[in-house]
């Protein structure tokens, strides 16, 4: 594979680091401003399982967010979409153990008066609270939980980390852990100074769509300055090449929604697109997003393996990513890495059912950077060597198409017993 | 569901009974001038399993073809692709246990002394012997088998029922039994007179790929007097709507092939497309290739159920059949059908994700004809019913989109237990 070295690969995490970001503590509570809480509301059976979680800015700040392009949407994703295009807000309110999908007008109603009860006990208005719910399809959320249960999140919103980790928590459904992140580093700024800034939040989701438990749900936070513009293509930018590059299943769900809030409370200049600090900040989200991806697809329902596919020398950047997808995708691909099988027959025929077009004579591939094929011919391999590079936690399938200089990378898990277990066992 | 009547779905099969064909016996020599034979070769280490199979017309005759549309395709369908193109055509010598497939120069030097070999034996020329292979990918075919094989399936060929189920036996993999159809009915001649013609055949494939194995491979027959053009139309019409319509895992494989012969050995007009008989041979054809189909999706690894999704109500028949896809290749649509669980939260997700514009208003959704969504709303239904519905061999999934008249209709199976261990416990 002469196009290959996994070293040239682009490394989103390299890119943030490169402007000096590093792994901070706080969560969604990093940057300055941001407070969360997270509790037991009722809106699950087990009193010992939070079930509500609510991030909320000092005061108004910029807001962007991106929903699922799903045409079956939930309620709360359609009140969202609405308030998130006016580029401010205040809070979001989040609740699992119910999606509030194909709940019709009913739904809609609870959505809406769970924000006007949460603006008038923040005190805001009630166009600045967002909402967003994941679990059970197809049953009337209650508004019970919300009566008892906003006055006392409210109470409890704090700037600490353990504030934070309750509301990450709060959220899960399927998930076998609480997934955050948080970085700070300098925004430079244009009299050559700096000013330190933190990028932080969490996510939930461990299936596209879990066993009739709808979405993935992410609030990341950051106290840089962003406009809303900024902000809105900065997350943009970085859910395009995290979020929307995994795949556990193929199926993407109801309930999938993603906030950004910017309080802008560790000063220095405003950030537009065309200002100093843009990229570093830009790098900073997307590394963010980035690491959330990668505990998804790691903790993807019943996996045992976080695959990264990298497809090189496509021809153009939708032929890569159309067969990373192919290959990410393939139930043959996915058993086979569960089966510590380095199968680069399925790979290559996965890569090329999709539609892209490539002369097999061109393509390499390699598993774990050992050639497999070249020249769309087998290369003999070391199989103990290659059985034992299976034992690592992560595994990399590279294809190499020879045909242009466009590349992609999409992570998943692999396709076992226990998913299987999970999702043919699971009773609606 | 106001548009869904099962009784209204065009079926297949109905076409072709309602201009007078019933099943016969025979397979693919259900069709006069038709011989088949299948031996063992020894391409296979087991002595005891077919391996080589032939079909030979009495002598050259019309043959239309159709191949995969994987950019990894095998040398035998290089080379058969090309030869088929003349229209017309003697025999095609088949094996299974080796896929000749990343091959390279030396695969199609062996797929072309194959043909060369049965050529030379049978009396014809080179171009007019087709070829396909099926079983494992990368390893090159060995040529040794034909040189004792090649005299011997010529000596076996035979007009009779067991010489076609000796061929249908010799293509299998993991296909779990041999799959043959064969139907007799009249052709309508221009004088109001009608000839009986027969349409038969034989289909190897039980995953799109197999666990590195390669292959549908389907050889059908006719001895109505199809003119190329009428026998390439009739045959991409039927495959269009049959074989391209399953999917047991969204895999396509490198070798896939479908030849049909045509004789004319029942005498009366020559058929183009613009013959009164016309119509009839294309729906005996299409019912043969649906048949077929069916039999390949409910021999699926894996899997103990087949599976039928309709999708009804699309505003174009594009958009009616990505829905069907995406509802056919969805994990989680698959393993809820494995657990006996009408999960219409899944089936919904998965028509929503597919990038199809509908309001999820107007959508109703049936499992076995018992309605689980009306309006986007979930029905209650009757636990126990739907459960005793779940315990027959086929399963229907119906959804309405309500955006216009388009249908499609595509076959899958479950997702089990047995396909993880099928292609997860396979090692290369």
């Amino acid at each position: 594979m002469t196009s290959y070295d996994p070293l040239a690969i682009p490394q989103m995490d390299d890119a943030a680091s490169s402007f000096g970001f590093s792994p901070c503590e706080g969560g969604v509570c990093a940057a300055a401003g941001m407070k969360a809480a997270g509790i037991s509301a009722g809106f699950r059976k087990n009193p010992e399982r939070l079930d509500m979680a609510l991030v909320a800015a000092d005061k108004p700040c910029t807001v962007a967010a991106t929903f699922t392009q799903n045409r079956f949407c939930a309620a709360p994703v359609q009140v969202s979409r609405k308030r998130a295009a006016s580029g401010h807000a205040r809070a979001v309110v989040l609740n699992s153990g119910n999606a509030n999908a194909a709940t019709g007008e009913p739904g809609i109603k609870c959505a809406l008066d769970a924000t006007s009860l949460v603006a008038q006990t923040l005190g805001c208005s009630a166009d600045d609270v967002l909402v967003a719910s994941t679990g059970v399809i197809g049953v009337q959320l209650p508004f019970e939980p919300y009566v008892g249960g906003v006055p006392a999140i409210v109470a409890a919103l704090d700037h600490s980390a353990a504030a934070a980790h309750d509301a990450a928590c709060a959220v899960m459904t399927t998930d076998t852990h609480p997934k955050e992140v948080s970085l700070e580093g300098p925004a430079p700024q244009s009299d050559g100074t700096s000013v330190t800034v933190h990028v932080g939040g969490f996510v939930k989701g461990s299936g596209m769509i879990q066993p009739n438990m709808a979405t993935m749900l992410c609030v990341l936070s950051t106290d840089a300055p962003l406009t809303a513009k900024a902000a809105h293509s900065a997350l943009l930018a970085a859910v395009k090449q995290s979020f929307n590059k995994v795949t556990v299943d193929s199926d993407t769900s109801t309930n999938d929604s993603c906030f950004l809030f910017a309080t802008g409370e560790a000063g220095g200049e405003k950030i537009d697109e065309a200002s100093p600090a843009y990229p570093a900040i830009a790098a900073a989200i997307k590394a963010a997003t980035t690491n959330l991806a990668r505990q998804i697809a790691a903790d993807g329902e019943g996996s045992t393996k976080l695959v990264t596919v990298d497809v090189l020398g496509a021809a153009s950047q939708d032929d890569a990513d159309t067969v990373a997808f192919a290959i990410a995708n393939s139930p043959l691909v996915k058993t086979a890495i569960y089966g510590h099988d380095a199968n680069w027959g399925r790979v290559a025929a996965a890569a090329g059912k999709c539609g892209v077009e490539f002369d097999q004579s061109c393509v390499d591939i390699d598993f774990m950077g050992v050639p497999v094929l070249r020249g769309g011919l087998p290369v003999g391999m070391d199989e103990d060597d290659m059985l034992r590079r299976f034992e690592a936690p992560e595994i990399n399938v590279a294809i190499s198409l020879g045909q242009g200089d466009a590349h992609s990378r999409v992570w998943t898990c692999d396709l076992t017993h226990d998913y299987v277990k999970i999702n043919g066992e699971y009773r609606t």
